[in-house]
C-alpha cells in the first residue's frame, strides 16, 4: 500500500497530521509507502524572513502580535498532544519553495526512505526548533544531515532544480480538489483532508487494505439463478 | 475488464445466460474480453450415448420418457425467449471431456475470440441441431468450421491433451464455492450464478466498471478536520 502526501513543511495541521498517522501505521499489520508532496501555504512569503509567524499572523488577521501569538499558541498545545514540544511562537514566516525542492532530491537521490528522513528533519526544525528553513545553510546542514550528497544539494540550492517538480505537485492536489493541507491519498482511491484523528487513518487504512484485496463478491440472488448442477437443472 | 465463465457445453441455462450475458455485453460501452472453463456436470455420461436427453431425465427423476421431455420443453420454452429455435427434445446424453479438451485448444491456438467462436458452434449443434458432440467427426467439423487446425484437432482428439486443464479448470470452480452452471466471475472480483437476466449482467459490469476505475473517495468528513489552506489554519 502507499499514501501519498500533500503538506507544507510550515504547516502546524500537516505535523500534527503526520504523527495521527504515523499512530494509525504502528498499529497497521501490513507495509505502506509514504511518499511527501510539496503544497504551498504561502508561495509570497520571503525567502529572507522579516517577522516571526506570530507577528505575521497578528497582522493578516488582527489583533496584533498578542492575537498571532494565541494561535500559534493553541496549534502548540495540539501538538504537545501528540508529544511534541514546539518553539512555533519563535518560529519565523519564511518561504518554502527550496526545502520541497530539496524534499524532491531526496525522493530522487535516496528514494522514499530518504525523502521521509528529510521531511522529517525540516518539521522538526521549523516547529521544534524554530529554524529558518528558507536560509540555505540550515537548509545543507538539514539535508546532509539526511544522508543527501552534499555537492548534489548546493547545485540544487543554487539553481532552480525541482521546481517543476513542486509545481507539478501543486497541479495534482488542485486536480483532487484539495484547497488545504495536510491531503491524504491512499493508493490513489481514498482521501483523507486534515489532521485526522489517528482512529480515522486506521480506519481509511483498513478500507483501502480490504478495496486491494477483495474477496469474491456476489452480484444478484443465487437462490433463484436457473442453473444445472450435479443434480440436475432447473425446471 | 474481463469475464471468466463456467460452463459445460450440455447446460440449457449456460446457453440461455450466455445470450442473456451478450444482450447485456451489447449495451455496455466498454470492451470485454470473454473466457471459457470447463465444468463438466455429468462425467459419468458415455463417450457413445446410448439415450436421449429426454429419455435419461426420465429415467432420473421418474415419470418415464414422457415426463423427461417435458423438462425438456421448458427450457426450450426459455430459450425461444431469447430468440433460440432448439431440438433439445432430439439431443443425446453425451459426454464432454472431448469438446472441453477442443475449446481449450482454440484458446491455445488462436486466443479468446477462436475459443468463443468453438464454444458458440458447440453450443448451437448439441441445442439447435441435437447434434452428437461426443462424435470426433462431428467435434472435426464443428472445430476446422470456427477455424481451429484440423491437423492440431486430430493430435488432441486422439491423445488426452488438455485434459488437465479441463480438471484445472473444475478445481477453479470448486475454490470459487461454485456448485452449478453457468458461472460468471467478472475481474476476478464479481460473482454472479446462474442464467441470470440481462439486466442483472449489466449490473453487474456497471459495478466492475466502477471498482476498476475509482474516482477518490473521501474518508471519514472533511469539514471539520483540522488543516491548514490558503487562508490561513484552522486554530
Amino acid at each position: 500500500m502507499r499514501i501519498d502526501i500533500w503538506s507544507d513543511v510550515v504547516c502546524p495541521w500537516c505535523y500534527i497530521g503526520k504523527r495521527r498517522l504515523e499512530k494509525a501505521l504502528a498499529d497497521f499489520p501490513h507495509p505502506v509507502e509514504v511518499a511527501w508532496h510539496s503544497f504551498q501555504l504561502d508561495p509570497g512569503a520571503p525567502m529572507v524572513p522579516t517577522d516571526t509567524v506570530a507577528t505575521h499572523l497578528g497582522r493578516k488577521y488582527g489583533g496584533g502580535e498578542a492575537a498571532g501569538r494565541q494561535m500559534v499558541e493553541r496549534v502548540e498545545a495540539a501538538a504537545a498532544e501528540e508529544g511534541m514540544i514546539w518553539r512555533h511562537h519563535e518560529s519565523l514566516r519564511v518561504n518554502t519553495l527550496d526545502a520541497h525542492r530539496l524534499i524532491h532530491l531526496a525522493e530522487a537521490e535516496g528514494g522514499l526512505a530518504l525523502q521521509g528522513a528529510l521531511k522529517e528533519a525540516l518539521l522538526d526544525a521549523y516547529f521544534a526548533k524554530a529554524a529558518n528553513i528558507a536560509d540555505h545553510d540550515v537548509l545543507r546542514r538539514l539535508a546532509t544531515g539526511a544522508g543527501l550528497d552534499p555537492a548534489r544539494v548546493d547545485e540544487v540550492l543554487a539553481s532552480s532544480e525541482y521546481g517543476d517538480a513542486v509545481w507539478a505537485d501543486q497541479e495534482q492536489a488542485a486536480a483532487y480538489g484539495a484547497n488545504g493541507v495536510p491531503f491524504f491519498v491512499i493508493d490513489g482511491r481514498f482521501a483523507v483532508s486534515g489532521a485526522q484523528p489517528a482512529a480515522l487513518f486506521a480506519q481509511a487504512l483498513e478500507q483501502a487494505w480490504s478495496a486491494a484485496h477483495p474477496v469474491l463478491q456476489p452480484v444478484g440472488g443465487a437462490a433463484d439463478a436457473d442453473a444445472c448442477g450435479p443434480d440436475g437443472c432447473a425446471l
